[in-house]
């Protein structure tokens, strides 16, 4: 079993994307596949490095790019430069990640029907939103995302299957924000789980964070625990 | 392989109490033990076919016996009869597991230095106490448990790692617990999870359950999702 690659370029709204697809090359028919929302930093190695273990679980991972040509910040300034405009428009958010999940169902390797997506801070608010807007996927999965729904919100019947696994002690989502989320997707009749954390921050997947201050830092605990309980519920929603 | 069980006559404080063995035969070897702390209907079937469930797993089962000589309550008001002096005494429930966990450190199918504890209903709020004693075991896990702590509060540095499985909708067990549950347990200094199910209440994994007034329904995806969460972490705790 050898994990396969190749950058696959779409488009949305006249912006040029450039996604990164990983399969398993002994896979004889289309496989579910799993999209891969990046961080705030863009689709660097991270996203590839999980779409490529999605590959060895034995799905097709798709590791998209919402901002174009693949761009990756290389500062906090930069990364926040970049995200900025789809914290500020969540429609051209929403409608830049429904981009990634018509291309990934055209890709021959990917089953059409079995799509989930899991993202990374940002990424994880790109899921959600997916999520909100009532998309038909089996599933989304946020680490450490953030929780804070579109403004007005999109009342939309959640047909995907939520799970949210996050930090208890992140500054960016805190108790009373995780509270008004689980409202928020009792109320729009999703099918949503919410793992927590203790004694953990934002970011805790990225070996590199390691930021205190800035609420930041890897816990390999919850990386770990985090990837086992995705591998469970692709496996319940996929499979 | 075939699953072998006996009972196991143990004593605390002139009470005769008689847990419920259960291991893989093929096992050569100590193997980690696993407590399953009976919900408040005492030790009938249903702890025993887990402890059953976790000998299939390749750990040893040990369902153990709160109420003496394996009394089982045969209505709410017997089981609220049986429970009542423990809920209003909880170092005696605390001696009262203590005993189970010396108990099946003796047993020689199990490992006496890997040892992990999980509970339903009653029994998850008994195995908490026994992580909040700051008892020598790997890790606990409640299903549905009560949360609320001892008063007065045992101030121990938990070491057994603690996931908490929780209906949102719980009534036993309102956000409000949850909160104060996350804030003692990070004080303590516990390594904690708590996995939070949507539009589920208490008694989720019980197929008996089916009382939506007193707030005790059975849900399937909860079930399976919470054992799987269980399998997880045993998996890191004790293997």
């Amino acid at each position: 079993m050898t994990v396969q690659t190749r950058t696959v370029s779409y488009q949305h709204e006249g912006t040029a994307l450039e996604g990164f697809l990983a399969w398993d090359d002994t896979q004889t028919s289309p496989r579910p596949a799993v999209i891969v929302s990046h961080a705030w930093a863009g689709r660097d190695e991270f996203p590839c490095d999980k779409a490529r273990a999605l590959a060895e679980l034995g799905y097709v991972g798709f590791a998209l790019d919402m901002y174009g040509n693949a761009a990756v910040g290389n500062s906090a300034e930069e990364n926040s430069r970049l995200m900025g405009p789809f914290m500020a428009d969540r429609s051209l958010l929403l409608g830049r990640i429904t981009a990634a999940l018509e291309t990934v169902r055209r890709q021959p390797e990917a089953d059409p029907e079995s799509i989930a997506a899991i993202g990374f801070c940002f990424g994880g608010l790109c899921v959600l939103d997916l999520a909100r807007s009532g998309a038909d996927l089996r599933g989304v999965v946020s680490f450490h995302g953030l929780l804070n729904p579109p403004e007005p919100a999109p009342n939309a019947r959640i047909r995907a299957k939520v799970l949210a696994l996050h930090g208890w002690d992140d500054p960016m989502g805190t108790p009373d924000q995780v509270l008004a989320f689980t409202r928020e997707l009792t109320e729009a009749g999703a099918d949503w789980q919410l793992h927590a954390y203790g004694h953990t921050v934002h970011a805790f997947t990225n070996p590199r964070a390691n930021d205190p201050a800035f609420g930041t830092v890897y816990k390999a605990s919850a990386d770990r625990r985090s990837w086992a309980a995705m591998r469970d519920f692709l496996q319940e929603v996929l499979d």
